[in-house]
């Protein structure tokens, strides 16, 4: 098997560092995505589960454009949904009807909403979210979870990132996964003073194994945020449509009080929504929000098509088996050459680790060998299965990764 | 001309108030655009300068979707390129070589850019400008105008809205625009902790006369700024592209260290872009933003080609010209009637006002009276003029207007 060959990538990146910052801005990154030259940097197209890149090298991609992909590139009913859509109206003056035929079919389908919003990125919804969640209360501090992620806005940030100011962090208050205690701590500590919870609906770090809630954690947390007055937040931006189609805190046994998606809502096309609990629908409503393009209705259309589409293959059932096949296919390669590897989360979205190694050296050169093959996964963050994966993809994943495997051994 | 019947809008909006908080969210929120009735809700499909409501009526559009459609609803050159590019790939696992391109191009049309990073929504710009400021100078505070606008998020909007907290205000100072004695005071009353001065190019808020900068204002602040080493943030959101193509800070002889773009770029795709000096631009590489969508290369392309062709026809100034010939042509005709209509601003993007009312209820009458004759303007909200007006389209929307100030005088 030929090694891949990353000179067009590596000529674009020269390129790009003149008029761009680092090069590539994002969480695709060089600056995270080291070390330079393990990975190609820019993609020409993709089709199904995989992208080639601007040498013409192809890839099984267990990305997904980091969540958006769950149908795969290019799928046929979401993209002619759109196309159909766009002959109308896109971004216009008005809102166009497909906004409303949207709002109703989340209703439908995702238990804790009695009412959706719509924006554009994932943070537009964990804002709103929280802007709610003040407006309902009058209060202003959040709890959220160490090492939770909910976007990039200067209060979901770590603190010492650059540019952040102390104000941006004042209000958050951050607690332990899974620690009943801690939340009651803190909630005693402040009390009438926090506004929301707001956390993913199961632990799901970058550099970190991931964490399932452990057995009766969200029904008591729940009876906590109840009790202090305190609105529960799901960020399901990541998670969403992988674990359910009602959202991922059906599966794990609780209902929040607002809940956000993005990512794999429309198949990649840009759209994101906050839906919640009609007690909260005046707070909702009394904020203020609004983007450019949020009245735009091609992406309405395609989240449209897409949460049926998903739902029609049961999508979620899906992509957790597939996931189930692919953790177990590489569990077994590596005790095969003698290695652990740990895969923790949800199947859907698992995060693989080698236990051997208290760092993520090891696994960052696995990646780089399993790329240069023609398999592409991040080394740090969980990475995301989609119904587009084929038996075909998996049997070519696991002959990848054995000689990937082999080679990062014979090389340390 | 039989007035227009909003039943299928308002049906619509009866449907979306079950599902959505106000029913419609946003800059076209009901709330806003008072009172109920006055206009249609929900927009079919847009052609050109004009737009169809789901009752089938026409109008031609003069807020242009709040400004993104500059070149028209389904311009060919930008829908053409939009469409190439999405056979290959639109929101991947990486980036795209047209997101180099875009950059590229950008530096050599904007004299304030040495380089360029894009994202989803004007807010996302701002609020990386904001980020990238705070990291160069390690410095909290900014400095705004009063009534000025830079996107929903907390920081941006006024103290009191609702959801809105302390914290998120602590660090933002307001002073009135064309003060310079106010930014002075300010600067030398928070010497060493001012990070930024963020303004639009020129002064353009709801529901008051907009204002140009006076005469050496730019140059005076300038000159202020560089003294405290502040940095210049130019929102260019609204603006961009409808006064000059290199950044409306060119057209009144100032060059900004961070310039914001959105709205207009790429004709009503989704996307937004900070560009700077080099200066700022390990500044702008320290700090962490990310979007799902951010790296979606459909919009990028879509920017590309709406540059472009912006540029080819020199669209500010056909954009401005045709706004000349607007809003002479209704001040004209509100002057045969007795009446004096200001318009103020740039005649690319004019606010109107009725010189006799301190309030706005005749001008939000008068703007239902022209919808339901055809014309869409906003009544408390700057227009924007697009390069597909055309001749035709302003000598039926001056027969509309002198008809509807006409049935305004007469119900009054």
């Amino acid at each position: 098997m030929k090694p891949h060959d990353y000179s067009g990538s590596r000529a674009l990146f020269e390129r790009a560092g003149r008029v761009i910052p680092n090069g590539i801005s994002g969480h695709f990154n060089p600056v995270v995505q080291k070390p330079l030259g393990t990975y190609p940097y820019f993609a020409r197209s993709g089709k199904g589960a995989r992208f080639r890149d601007v040498d013409g090298n192809e890839y099984i991609d267990y990305m997904c454009a980091y969540g958006p992909m769950i149908l795969g590139y290019g799928n046929p009913v979401v993209d002619s949904a759109y196309r159909e859509q766009m002959k109308l109206a896109d971004t216009c003056t008005l809102a166009s009807p497909v906004m409303v035929e949207l709002a109703e079919f989340l209703v439908e389908l995702v238990p804790a909403a009695d009412w959706a919003t719509f924006a554009k990125n994932g943070a537009d919804a964990t804002n709103m979210a929280v802007l709610m969640a003040r407006a309902a209360t009058g209060r202003a501090r959040l709890i959220a979870i160490e090492g939770g992620y909910h976007g990039s806005s200067p209060w979901m940030q770590s603190a010492d990132r650059s540019g952040v100011i102390s104000a941006d962090h004042e209000n958050v208050i951050r607690i332990p996964w899974n620690d009943v205690d801690a939340l009651r701590r803190v909630l005693d500590e402040h009390e009438g003073e926090v506004a929301a919870f707001i956390a993913s609906p199961y632990h799901h770090p970058v550099f970190r194994d991931n964490e399932l809630p452990a057995e009766g954690y969200w029904r008591e947390a729940h009876l906590l945020l109840k009790k202090h007055g305190v609105v529960s937040i799901c960020d399901d931006v990541r998670a969403g449509f992988r674990i359910d189609m009602g959202g991922s805190n059906e599966y794990f046994g609780y209902r929040p009080d607002l809940i956000c998606f993005c990512k794999a809502i429309a198949n990649g096309y840009p759209i994101s929504a906050v839906a919640g609990a009609d007690s909260l629908k005046e707070a909702a409503g009394s904020i203020f929000q609004t983007g450019s393009f949020w009245y735009s209705a091609g992406a309405m259309a395609a989240a449209l098509a897409c949460l049926q589409e998903l739902a029609r293959i049961d999508a979620p059932a899906r992509i957790l088996e597939i996931g189930r096949k692919f953790t177990e296919g590489l569990t077994s390669i590596a005790a095969g050459q003698g290695l652990m590897l740990k895969a923790s989360g949800m199947p859907s979205m698992p995060y693989l680790r080698m236990e051997h190694e208290s760092g993520i050296e090891f696994h960052q050169a696995l990646c780089g060998e399993c790329a240069r093959r023609g398999l592409f996964m991040a080394s740090h963050h969980n990475l995301f299965v989609s119904a587009a994966h084929t038996q075909q993809d998996l049997e070519q994943t696991f002959a990848i990764f054995d000689e990937a495997l082999a080679a990062v051994r014979a090389s340390c």
